[in-house]
């Protein structure tokens, strides 16, 4: 079994824990937060929960650490750190920085003759891996991703800001015309606010005006002016009922040409009830594959580009083939 | 500059000699054939043809030969071969022998210290890798497979040996609405007959009665009467103008549940007007990565699910973590 501790216990922690119930080749060691242990409360009663500042006495019960913090603050510090001591797997996802995380994890990864696989999830994760294996097998062509229909969070925030406005939500979604130009072939460009629409669900203060509150959001420059903006107007408990989930996805699509022009067209989506679960389970499946390339003695940071399908699958190699290929 | 030779010129071969064009890190040393060099016409005036029995004269010139022959008789044959002398890549694609393939290739690419792909393409090939990689993500779920829409070679011969039928093709159609069976969560089972319709465009030859071929089709045991089919009648000209190019694709759905039953979906599809074309396109990134992994020192059978992504990128590694991460 492959023992593993959960760092930092937010959505992902959670959805980690979560997710590791469904193996049967990984075993949760316990949970490590920056908080007391006994405020942290988890999913499973059984499952143990230990100060963040204690992890190195766990140095050799444990073979893989899946790293939850978030990408802001919590990440650029906690990776490197940790990659010193354990093999570690995390979903780093401000894109602009990446290579500069890679760079800091990498040090410490070699100093401490572990491995650290960065940027996990699904984008960056999934959705970067077909991008560059679909751009290396059609090179005549043209790669477009789209997300949604997800919950954003900036947006929502936005709309809330709106007087009278008392609650709401706020949804990307892409547009169905933009992807059935990505889809054709076509090497035009596509603008971000033509490859998504925006969906509202407002709740109105008392006596607030309807339309008013509709122009004021539509018309808010570069959150909402510059897409196709929809508002609904909900109650409370619609609120409360239908929008506490947080449902995301996309579509990465490429279209290209072969031969003297023949069409070709590749597409990779996901639609997600809850992007944490999900995130959380490429996470795991990582982790999997951090603990075996460990074992193998590889070292230093590496993302999913560096990482051979067969090791994020629990079956052997021999299995794999017989039954998948 | 990768060296690469062609060994087999069909439609995939044909297929790599359009892929080589487009990339910027691969040049083509020439097309090797079992039959007379001369009678070999190739895509472009320039390309060079040799026949296959002169090819170990051609070892210090090449870095990766690129196997085109059919999987029924030729690879068998030719992939073991080659592997003991030339790092080579396959797109074999008789799924109940790949075992046994590999076996075969192992043995060869060891004994001369060669690496070998096998198994490249898309089914075999970037399918297969969906599913292992969806599986691996979502272990509690279930993954399905949709050809089409597609050529189906021996569907078409069925059809053309029915009486009063002069001339016909058979296209292989996902069912939408066992898709969205899959895409929904669903662990129902979904049979190969309920999976796919079956459509036919028939021309008649003269005097046939309509109403008989296609009573005949559609009531075809094992072919066509588990399937929902339909037979359209179009003339000659139709036939020749409309139906000769080699269209085919599919989609690979997983669908499962993270967390208290939160529903996930993973969705890979393709959508290719020439099967073929695409196919050789695969088996090009691979052919890079084969002769990078030879550089590398890298020895024996290998197949897609043992090749980290970067490998069939002409980019560099700090490239692709810059920019597509
Ligand atoms: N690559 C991808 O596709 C992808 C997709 C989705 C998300 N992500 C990344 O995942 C990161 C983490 O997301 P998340 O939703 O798990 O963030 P989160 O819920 O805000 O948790 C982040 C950290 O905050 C602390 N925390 C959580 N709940 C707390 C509470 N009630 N009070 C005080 N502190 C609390 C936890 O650390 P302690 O336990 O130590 O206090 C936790 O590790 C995001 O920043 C994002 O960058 C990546
Ligand atoms: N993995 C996948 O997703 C995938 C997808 C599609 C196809 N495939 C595989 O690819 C294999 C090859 O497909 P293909 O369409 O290229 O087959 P093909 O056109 O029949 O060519 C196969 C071989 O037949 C010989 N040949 C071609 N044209 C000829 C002619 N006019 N006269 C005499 N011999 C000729 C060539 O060898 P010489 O030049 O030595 O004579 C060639 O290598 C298939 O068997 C299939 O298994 C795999």
């Amino acid at each position: 079994m492959i023992q593993v501790g959960i760092v930092g216990y937010g959505n992902l922690g959670r959805g980690v824990e979560y997710a590791i119930q469904k193996t049967e080749d990984l075993e949760l060691v316990g949970v490590f937060s920056r908080r007391a242990p006994e405020t942290v409360e988890t999913v499973y009663a059984e499952t143990n929960v230990y100060a963040l500042n204690t992890i190195l006495d766990f140095k050799e019960k444990i073979d893989v650490l899946v790293l939850c913090g978030g990408s802001k603050d919590d990440l650029p510090q906690q990776t490197p750190e940790l990659a010193e001591h354990f093999a570690v797997v995390d979903s780093f996802d401000t894109h602009a920085n990446i290579p500069d995380h890679f760079a800091k994890v990498d040090e410490a990864a070699q100093k401490g003759k572990q491995v650290a696989i960065i940027s996990t999830g699904w984008d960056p994760g999934l959705f970067s891996l077909n991008r560059i294996m679909m751009e290396a097998i059609i090179p005549d062509g043209k790669t477009d991703t789209f997300w949604g229909k997800g919950l954003s969070q900036g947006h929502s925030d936005a709309v809330r800001r709106v007087d009278g406005v008392k609650g709401g939500v706020q949804y990307t979604i892409p547009s169905e015309v933009a992807m059935e130009k990505a889809r054709s072939g076509s090497k035009e460009e596509l603008e971000t606010k033509e490859k998504h629409v925006r969906e509202c669900y407002v709740v109105l203060e008392e006596g607030a005006d309807a339309k008013e509150v509709e122009q004021a959001i539509v018309t808010m420059p570069n959150y909402f002016e510059p897409y196709d903006t929809t508002v609904h107007f909900i109650t409370e408990e619609e609120l409360a009922r239908d929008h506490q989930a947080m449902p995301h996805g996309g579509f990465v699509i490429r279209s290209g040409q072969t031969g003297e022009g023949t069409n070709q067209t590749m597409e990779f989506s996901l639609k997600l009830d809850s992007n944490p679960e999900f995130t959380s389970s490429v996470l795991v499946a990582y982790a999997r594959a951090a603990a075996r390339l460990a074992k193998e003695g590889v070292v230093g940071a590496q993302t999913p580009f560096d990482i051979a399908p067969k090791y994020i699958h629990p079956k052997t190699n021999e299995q794999l083939r017989k039954q998948y290929l």
